[in-house]
């Protein structure tokens, strides 16, 4: 024992000594404070009609002044550059050196170097870097010194100050601020361009993003842009959403691009006076993600979906995880939520995750719900969750809990004499978007969605080593949970009914708590086939017009086992788009409607977005429950491969993990399957005894089977489904 | 009465109407916002030997996005001009212009006009001016909108929003931009020039502050200026505390102003390389406030030091109440509490009490004591309703309740189990600079003052219409107060001892808790006489080295009639400091230390501040205790005047109040004394009866007279002292 504890150690060591040489030096600031700043800028590039339209909700800054050190132990004495947004200063051992120093020399031994950084414009950020010197998130970073001094000058002994660890989203370029953190672009042309009136129209053949150039301006006049995702909306010079109104004064030909990113199809020039133009084209806007996740089946229109989903996703995954390109721009949690879960099925971008996830947190005090909305501060627990498990970054959640925290502190002091949760002053009880939707009294679906919460609080103060709150946590949501039960299981509906209203419960059963509950596994197997049948699969159910509810919909469907079913309305809902000439997918999509009805929401004509992150949940579905793999302990350590065809006649695809990647093909006959990292279950069904190269299959259940995977190699499976 | 009330209605009608018609427009922002943001500025401007040095404290910061609206009914459509610093929108009833107008037109009838304004880098404000639509403390405002939307598009009808009043300082310039908010500057020569080594020592002839201005400025090298509050200071390149170092390269001759302002008397400039320049003069920095206290007496000493003070005084009130001007150029509650106190005898700018009040106390959460010292939080809770009492302005009381509140929130919260507050992590207990001053245990001054600050709070809640928190505070306080009687008041001692440690009372007694007990009038009359006698006039109490507890000593004592005793102690300590050359007062003066000894602190040669606000409490004692005067209730609607001469033959002043000023001239025959606003009564002692031009007085005690003011009337008694 003694001496494998001891080669242990030793490997231990070596470990972390490669992991320090390998360490390379990056941006640093306070943690959530990067986040913050570039999410407001992000969120007040909204304009409706040419009129700026921040958020409504309040928008938190970044500290001020931030002060950030390590202690390194030095065998040689080393020279480092330090790159400040900010004005700051620089001390080794508390001995500041005068004026604003961009190199340094530590002495060799131990020694601590701290650098204090005061920006009220800009986020205080320090890159630093020497040969072992290396600034990044193991720097400790405060926004108060708690110490103090006697007449003598004296420091006190005993401070008071919490240090956390550093903010980064690993920008390793000294020369590219923060402060100047963009997106990418690249030129794109207009696939066809008509003239109109005095001017043109051009097509950019499908949904898209980005800085209109227009080429060859010349004249004395204005210029009028409309917008249009829709080409009746660029047609529409009094009511597109986005328009732009340019005041022209040139001379020769000038080649101009618009400093606004805005999103289009069309794009409808109209000038007045003498201006004419020749063309535009566009820069194109974009996250520079890999879309490391893929899938491909045997079904065309599947393929389809999955292709305008995933540009859909991308579309809307910019700085942070948006609703939607056209509006809103914004950060919203409901809606992030599911973005996160795409993202895991398709581009795994933890640093988009984790830094919408601390921009719609903002700072303390709390003030009001996520983005003002009840359901949005539950699904912003939840994502930290559902991130950890797909990520495993336990760091992450150990850094954020303080502001959890706080939030469900807040949530805590608004329940009701029954320990319920009901409207009050400020809240926005969201849901969906739906025709008379009952907001009032108790309603289900949030005590559902607080009952998770309170869980997901158990966890991951767990991993905070909280101990003592988590226990409290725990023993709230069980008795949240006993209690929703009793007040809203309706036996002979054999559903949880929709609200309790003074302290009756209604009649009225909608989807939403009974499709939570199904894949939250809150029901019993008896309940789950009572709501399946008596609730899902009941059309006199009001039904879902939204992908975003769709989303949770068949989810619960899937979990049953429903795959045919889903794969059915996948193709029947976003087929159907698709067949109106869809090129991404909708905020909203109720195959009832006709012609430019499809165009309007919000009692505008062209108020609905026609590209939204929630439109292109089939990324997700297919992923996890058509491929069917998913963790089942955190950041994929261990998982399972559970594939379900759902009538297709083949499938494949990959799905990534922190580890790298699990690639799955799937027929009706063969199974092949690999993964990169992490130890995993393939489980199938087969009539037939599965012939397995690469381990053995052990039956499990009834024609069920068991595959055991290990990381690197390649399985295949012949079987009989 | 009918017809009275009609009459009256309408001559408020016609109030009102002159009001708004003499209302100006002035820049507006969410209340605290400015403040906050120009303290920031303010306080990172200290530096030391040439390394920034920037508050150890929480800096906060504005709010990001901001909603300003007021409801108007305008007779006729006005044309409105709008000066907004940030981006915005502007709508009128809900509906927004396109772009960023900078004239709207406002139709006749009922509207509501708001903008929304984002800024990161400044703080969101606005400026808007029409004939009857001015923006001004009026207006509302809110850093969130509580609304939200049904699929419709429909606003909901219930709003959780918080509106409140928004902040102003009366900036009535729309082109001077708040951002742009500077104090004056005036040029001034230096009063000596003497050569030095290779360069120049300038002597401007007494403590001053400003920018330095180098003419004729030649060469290539570098300069060295080395800033002195003394002539040693100035010398000292070595341990001077403030300098600059300048590389130079000019080919012609040049005059040149330094960017960032310092405090001095001598500068020291010294040239490397072929560097030469001719002379320095300076940029004098100055809040353009009026001398409107004022006092002169029969003893020039006094005199000398009353100017001194007001000097002193004038130079730390910049745009905050600052404590030195050499260093620390922060806001320490403390220091300003007496600077507070100065200003109502002297300048009597409200704005620059609100202003320090605002950014001292920041933003919520509070995580920290202000400045983080125990002490200083409850000097801000006292500071608040003084300046109530001053200047009669229930409305800043009523608007800062709140973070009273959340403030007092945080110090409950930090009660012991025996309701006492004693040291924990984070908490700095300063009292004042002495040696061996323990801060063990609970603090008996401590409890004083959290005892002062409950029994403030109770009467702010009661302003601000929160009477169940009004009534809590006062049980609070009256159970404080009575428990610290009981554990702190030593019978033999006759005195309050200094702290309780381990639940025991310790024999030591210091001059703190005692005389503060004094002049918040806690002891009975015995009482006062035993700790008059015991510890105020005892020199086996160890003696306070400060003019900062200085203040409050001699503040106990003139409370106490000692008006002879104090005005020798004033020519001693004060009179001693001119002895030794003091052009400002200090941060401390031991009258035991020699020479350099009085340039020393904190362990650095030249660490003391030699122009410390609160070496300037002769002006308050002056105009409190000699001239007398004094509100006896809020904005001294009523007050009272009792000269007390002190041994003076004769004194005159004038004291500032929100109606105008109270003039007094006293000798030991005859008293004038005239106010321009308020009820007052001359209270004084004569031997004989007086005779009385402009009223009559009564005798309301052995040998004692009031006399009753009214306004506007210059009365003249003959008496006998």
């Amino acid at each position: 024992m003694k001496l494998s504890f001891t080669k242990s150690a030793i490997f231990i060591a070596l470990l972390f000594g490669m992991k320090a040489q390998a360490q390379q030096a990056s941006w640093i600031w306070y943690p959530g404070d990067l986040d913050i700043w570039v999410s407001n800028k992000m969120q007040n590039r909204r304009t409706e009609r040419g009129a700026f339209l921040p958020p409504f909700w309040k928008m938190d800054s970044h500290y001020v002044l931030v002060e950030f050190h390590k202690e390194f132990n030095l065998a040689s004495a080393e020279e480092v550059s330090l790159y400040v947004e900010g004005q700051y200063n620089v001390k080794v051992d508390g001995q500041a050196f005068p004026g604003y120093p961009t190199k340094i020399t530590v002495p060799a031994g131990k020694h601590k170097l701290s650098l204090k950084v005061y920006g009220q414009d800009k986020v205080p950020a320090i890159y630093v870097k020497g040969k072992n010197i290396v600034s990044d998130g193991t720097w400790l970073a405060t926004f108060e010194d708690k110490e103090w001094i006697d007449a003598s000058g004296k420091a006190s002994d005993k401070s008071g100050t919490t240090y956390v660890s550093a903010g980064s989203w690993n920008l390793t370029d000294p020369l590219q601020l923060p402060s100047q953190f963009k997106l990418s672009t690249k030129p794109l042309e207009a696939a066809k361009t008509e003239p109109l009136d005095k001017g043109l129209v051009a097509d950019f053949g499908r949904e898209t993003f980005g800085f209109i150039k227009l080429h060859g301006l010349k004249g004395k006049g204005r210029l009028h842009i409309y917008y249009g995702e829709s080409r009746e909306e660029a047609l529409s010079a009094g009511h597109c959403e986005t328009l732009d109104l340019l005041e022209i004064d040139l001379k020769g030909k000038t080649d101009s691009v618009i400093g606004l990113s805005k999103a289009f199809r069309y794009v409808n020039c109209q000038p007045e006076g003498n201006v004419t133009l020749d063309k535009v084209s566009m820069l194109y806007e974009y996250a520079p993600v890999l879309e490391k996740g893929n899938f491909r089946c045997s079904d065309e229109q599947v393929n389809k979906i999955y292709d305008v989903a995933r540009y859909t996703f991308h579309l809307n995954t910019r700085e942070f995880f948006i609703d939607g390109i056209k509006r809103d721009r914004w950060v919203w949690s409901g809606d992030a939520y599911q973005s996160y879960l795409m993202n895991y099925y398709s581009f795994n971008e933890s640093p988009i995750v984790k830094r919408t996830l601390l921009a719609q947190r903002g700072k303390d005090p709390v003030t009001a719900h996520i983005n003002t909305i009840m359901d949005y501060s539950f699904y912003w627990f939840l994502g930290i969750y559902d991130y950890y498990q797909y990520s495993g970054d336990r760091k992450f959640v150990q850094d954020v809990y303080p502001r959890m925290k706080s939030l469900m502190d807040y949530v805590l002091n608004r329940r009701n004499k029954d320990g319920l949760l009901e409207w009050m002053p400020g809240d926005w009880i969201f849901i969906d978007w739906a025709d008379k939707l009952s907001k009032d009294g108790e309603v289900s679906f949030e005590q559902l969605l607080f009952c998770r919460s309170l869980e997901t609080m158990a966890l991951c103060a767990a991993m905070a080593n909280d101990t003592e709150a988590a226990a409290t946590y725990k023993k709230l949501a069980a008795e949240l949970k006993d209690k929703l039960f009793k007040l809203y299981w309706n036996e002979s509906k054999q559903a949880l009914v929709h609200s309790r209203i003074n302290g009756q419960p209604t009649d009225n059963v909608t989807r939403y708590a009974n499709m939570f509950g199904i894949f939250f596994d809150y029901f019993t197997p008896q309940q789950k086939q009572g709501v399946k049948q008596h609730v899902l699969m009941n059309d006199k159910i009001n039904k879902i017009t939204t992908p975003y509810m769709r989303f949770y919909e068949l989810e619960a469907l899937c979990a049953m086992g429903e795959q045919s079913y889903v794969l059915k309305q996948m193709k029947d809902y976003w087929g159907g788009m698709l067949d109106l000439g869809a090129t991404s997918f909708w905020e909203e999509y109720n195959p009832d409607k006709k012609g430019a009805e499809h165009l309007s929401m919000y009692g505008r004509p062209f108020g609905k977005s026609l590209c939204h992150a929630w439109g292109a949940s089939p990324i997700y579905l297919l992923g996890k429950y058509y491929l069917g793999i998913k963790p089942l302990t955190a950041g994929y350590e261990t998982y399972l491969v559970e594939p379900a065809l759902g009538g297709l006649e083949w499938m494949e695809g990959k799905v990534p993990t922190p580890g790298g990647e699990i690639s799955l093909y799937c027929s009706k006959q063969e199974i092949r399957v690999k993964s990169d990292g992490g130890s995993g279950v393939l489980r199938f069904k087969s009539t037939v005894k599965p012939v397995v190269k690469g381990g053995a299959a052990v039956e499990v259940g009834k024609r069920t089977y068991e595959l055991k995977l290990q990381k690197g190699i390649a399985y295949k499976v012949n079987y009989q489904k």
